[in-house]
């Protein structure tokens, strides 16, 4: 089975660099710039306990099966809030997802043969990168700049290999966190609908905006009706609730549902009560301002400290999400800066994985979500000693 | 993509039956023992909200990201459990699933490739058969009598085809209700030996037994660790939580995992966690316990109205478990049978669908659990007269 096969290759090829990192992730010791996870502060906790006995009660069909496409009001509620980036949709239009990790997982099920061709950034999301390999997918690429990914680099790409699907983060991006222009938003949304491609729009990171810019998503230009909406509530409610959404024109949905129906059924109905009870009530916007107003201090903090560090590494500046990109200079090797780094007991992600040609050896991601703004700081200290022994 | 392929031929094949019976038990004059839905009454809703609300404020944790084979404590908790059916198991041994049916899809995500053959019984779970068509696998199949398939033809199909899984619900089938005897499991237990064949022991139902008669599962006699045991929580505690497990030899599962890892990432937290403590204090076997004697109770109100139906109709005598299954007298149809009976507001499940060779039209499924006596003896009533109405 090729999922397997890639995991070895991965691991052949990385050394184990990705598992001895999530493993040092856990040891409290270590300052982890590493993973993507929320700030545990932000969880809404008490909100979240009350909500969950109350749902139980008032609501006891939520403790027998659902139905695959996910829980009504929620589907509803979807319906309306993806409004504000500009997206038209009916309730037929959302179906609920076990994290919208899952939503690329049923794509690629849907959609992909052996053999048929994915375009996806470079760099892209690893996950996606790992889902797209497990259904035998071939990779072309598309390269971008500080505004995204290159318009006449994806629709050429497109026309030359004809994928199925095309898979973009647009906003925050992962690992870059780079966001998409509005011109371009518009142009990808238009130059769909001279071409036979799906394209998934992975937007988890959308809402965690640090300014008062919110852009519409490339689906508000969707007139042919080939995009892929993909949302989650894990970095605006919780992770562990395991809650993602996918917006898209009805038959390709229904396909989407077949492959849910035989993989979990339904979304746990707990968890998809919980947050539209967390919504209904009024809970989820002023939330949503807490975490930018957190996070757009973590990534200040950070980024205060980057100027720090030697000017010959390039750094990203995202305005939102959770992810700075950074690059060496040619010739350094972040996986031996890693080594270095685990010494001094602070981590990050070394790029190389996150792109499906390889190499890239110079990159690597920071993320500022999790630590705490003093820990932040003591991490990007421990990072400049690990530069200053690795040069 | 065969999933599609598969749903739109399962459509045309079936004429809709299926969609149109689940569309039936939701209206609410319809008396449906179509589905396979555990009582509504069964719930422990106070215990589950205390609990839900519990765990949220002292294990603020499960919000978070968890690892993908699961809750540890849980695993621990299931290890442990196990051993009353003669499953001795490690921690490493077990990983939680999104229902037990996504251990199901896992199991073939990571073993079928197209052309791949496996061994399912004649007639087996709707849902098994779908998700093997998914990952476009062929189908052999080995009969079976009122103590479960023959170990004989089970032996000489897997000797003959080579396949790379086995597939058996061995406890109170779906959808026939019938359990593999004790010498049986033992000489299946020793069979794996000599192949190169994974056994998918799915057992939902095992702990539903309305005798004293708790029988050992085929893993308590894998000596050559070939059998994934595949457990769940649904009819249990709560199927909307979407919980089960499977335990396994670590290589194996290890494969699992990795498929995991690109379609859920783990399974909510939250529904771990309320299992777990729901479990840790005590509550399970009580609650097993009580649903047993409400089940039996069922089973017995059914089993007295089949008594007033023709005598030319042959049916199973289960001993726990949720489905009775009927053989129809050779000629008449169960799809027409139903058209009659959803006149009459009572609908049943045609068992055709739950062979991979199609045919069986004379066969039916009824479910005992989900309706009350009440409606069980008005529901088979309706049926009574459906029947003369077909005849």
């Amino acid at each position: 089975m090729s999922e397997i096969r890639y995991a070895e290759r991965l691991k052949n090829m990385q050394g184990n660099v990705i598992r001895e990192i999530l493993k040092l992730t856990q040891q409290p010791d270590i300052i982890s710039f590493a993973g993507g996870l929320p700030s545990p502060d932000s969880f809404p906790v008490l909100v979240l306990a009350e909500i969950a006995r109350e749902v139980i009660l008032d609501k006891r069909d939520i403790l027998q099966y659902g139905t695959t496409e996910g829980y009504l009001p929620l589907r509803e509620f979807i319906a309306g809030w993806v409004k504000g980036i500009g997206i038209e949709a009916t309730t037929e239009e959302v179906v609920i997802t076990s994290g919208s990790q899952q939503g690329i997982d049923l794509i690629a099920k849907a959609m992909i043969d052996k053999g048929d061709t994915a375009v996806v950034e470079s760099p892209t999301y690893l996950a996606a990168i790992q889902i797209l390999k497990t259904y035998q997918a071939n990779f072309a690429v598309a390269h971008g700049d500080h505004e995204g990914v290159s318009v006449d680099e994806l629709e050429a790409t497109i026309a030359r290999e004809n994928p199925k699907i095309a898979y973009l983060v647009p906003t925050f991006q992962n690992p870059t966190g780079i966001t998409l222009s509005l011109e371009r938003r518009k142009a990808v949304g238009a130059l769909l609908a001279h071409h036979n491609t799906v394209l998934v729009e992975d937007d988890p990171y959308g809402r965690l905006s640090f300014t008062d810019e919110v852009l519409p998503a490339i689906k508000a230009y969707d007139s042919s009706q080939r995009v892929v909406y993909l949302g989650s509530f894990s970095k605006l409610v919780s992770p562990g609730l395991r809650l993602g959404f996918a917006v898209g024109e009805p038959s390709l949905l229904r396909k989407m549902v077949i492959g849910k129906q035989g993989a979990d059924v339904h979304t746990n109905n707990l968890a998809q009560a919980m947050v539209y009870e967390f919504c209904r009530r009024g809970h989820l916007e002023p939330h949503i301002q807490s975490i930018r107003t957190q996070y757009g201090h973590k990534l200040k903090v950070m980024q205060d400290c980057l100027k720090d560090l030697p000017a010959d590494i390039k750094w990203t500046s995202p305005t939102g999400g959770l992810f700075i990109w950074g690059e060496l200079p040619q010739g350094m090797d972040a996986g031996q800066l890693l080594v270095a780094a685990i010494k001094e007991k602070v981590a990050f992600i070394p790029g190389e994985s996150f792109y499906v040609e390889g190499g890239h050896k110079h990159t690597m991601r920071l993320n500022f979500s999790n630590a705490t703004p003093d820990n932040i700081r003591e991490g990007m200290r421990r990072l400049k000693v690990a530069l200053q022994n690795y040069r």
